[in-house]
């Protein structure tokens, strides 16, 4: 295994300066007394494409030499990542392939091309979408962005709390959703080695709860199919992100779909900022813990903001 | 007419400034692209209570003397004006009452007994609403604080602009929405001393252009029950407001609802920040007359944040 390292994260984030946004950290009076605790939002809905896997993405694509990179980049993803990924592409003007299986939403696909990005169609199944990919790999010879079990994209989510703790002194912990673990493997190689004393929680939905119960087990448990509102946490870890949380993270709380819809539409209603239902989860996790939190100055992770406004969750 | 001064708006803002947020400015690449001019979005959704009016409310709670303060505060508003003078009533520790009509949205309700204020419900007709308010007022002894026709509100909400010209420098003109003309007129107030060379304009919605008809009138025109989905900007002009908009306002630009809702989504899509309709309509404005602004430096004042997330206005 290829494990990043904090100098790889180091470098990762002089890379990507000029591609991304440093972005905001905002606080809630209202919510920290709903809480007992100070929470200081990391608000990477404010990111560059909508979300913080516009960093890994970008250390990616930054990283390649100029030989690698005329032939592009490719992965298969229905999510940000394959938005980021064509975001980055397109700053450094390389051809960029997401395969994604014909059934996702078109707001998706749309995302992707309005960055430049080419989008390959696939059957909804897993061997569907192999095919496919080590075709588009074959015929392009395009370099596999894999949207989390890279060191590449590790290291370049990892500069989000090395943003964080530069904006916010003496945090007790940070949170982040969990799904296939990028965000917080990038959180636990640099707070780790940044901020050693600081506790790495993460949440995840009750109905994907499979990081929940690999922590629990010692080894990696992968669901099937799960279904969550929290369309971003339904993947499972893979061998480089479960290296770093079952090092670094003190827990992982699970949440109830109900809980992350509340936690969602506390944040529109009282920060008045639009984030997706992946982002509620640390949210609705901390006010699910209350005791474990209380009195405490918490860094919570708002990891994305792109949501179908015509079509959201709660209605 | 008490014509609020420059001098009145400095000691607004020393006086409010520990109740309000000093609103960020925020810009989005995308939109500037889609408009053709770099607009600098100041974005009172942010601020105490979701809207500007914290600004002037805040300024006539605190200037009361104590011996009026005892007596708290009064006014009719189902809007943000009642919201954010329960706002700041409640931080100065005094009563303040909202006479609303009793059709008035639960929500409305909800979020003045919420900072602490008491409603008082009417029918909804002007009769039922001036009745049971001097009713109040009898009773009570309060103040009434006049959601725009008041040179302590107006004073107020000219904070707004002082506080944008100090984030921006060389901005070419600014726009906010109008309806009653409270913040409007607090920018004329501003701008037209501080900033003599910027040119003011208004957004309003075509379906309530009573400010528009007023200036190419001459006079104060008032419709009788105006209805667009802008529900803060169905108000007529008063004759303070109106005397700023007559002598400063360099246009007024009426939009359609369905510009306004436009506007709305594509800030919630690329800003991700929740913003009222009537937010949007000074936005909606620009989109409609680019070649006004073509190249040109503009601030936009977003006004607010509160809308009902479970009945969006374009669902």
């Amino acid at each position: 295994m290829n494990i990043p390292s904090l100098s790889d994260m180091l470098a990762a984030h002089e890379r990507i300066k000029p591609f991304i946004h440093r972005t905001p950290v905002l606080t809630s009076r209202v919510i920290d007394e709903i809480v007992g605790a100070e929470l200081f939002f990391k608000c990477e809905n404010f990111q560059k494409a909508g979300a913080f896997k516009a960093r890994g993405a970008s250390n990616a694509v930054f990283g390649l030499s100029e030989e690698q990179a005329a032939r592009g980049v490719a992965t298969h993803s229905s999510g940000n990542h394959g938005t980021c990924l064509s975001y980055a592409a397109g700053r450094r003007g390389i051809p960029c392939t997401v395969v994604m299986p014909r059934t996702a939403p078109q707001a998706k696909k749309d995302a992707v091309k309005g960055y430049g990005g080419r989008v390959v169609e696939c059957e909804p199944s897993t061997s569907s979408r192999e095919s496919v990919f080590a075709e588009v790999v074959a015929e392009s010879g395009a370099e596999f962005v894999h949207p989390y079990n890279d060191p590449r994209v590790i290291a370049g989510q990892g500069t989000c709390s090395k943003e964080l703790i530069e904006q916010v002194e003496n945090l007790d912990a940070v949170i982040a959703p969990i799904g296939g673990g990028g965000m917080i493997s990038g959180t636990c190689l640099t707070l780790s080695q940044l901020a050693p004393g600081l506790r790495i929680y993460a949440g995840e939905p009750a109905q994907a709860d499979d990081a929940l119960r690999s922590l629990r087990a010692g080894r990696i448990i992968a669901d099937d199919a799960p279904n969550t509102v929290a369309d971003g946490l339904k993947v499972p870890l893979k061998e480089l992100t479960w290296h770093f949380v079952r090092q670094h993270v003190t827990d992982i709380f699970a949440v109830t779909e109900h809980e992350i819809l509340d936690a969602m539409k506390l944040v529109w209603k009282r920060m008045k900022i639009v984030i997706e239902p992946s982002s509620a989860v640390p949210l609705a996790a901390v006010l699910k813990n209350r005791e474990m939190f209380a009195g405490k100055r918490v860094g919570v992770i708002v990891t994305g903001g792109n949501v179908d406004l015509d079509k959201l969750p709660w209605q």
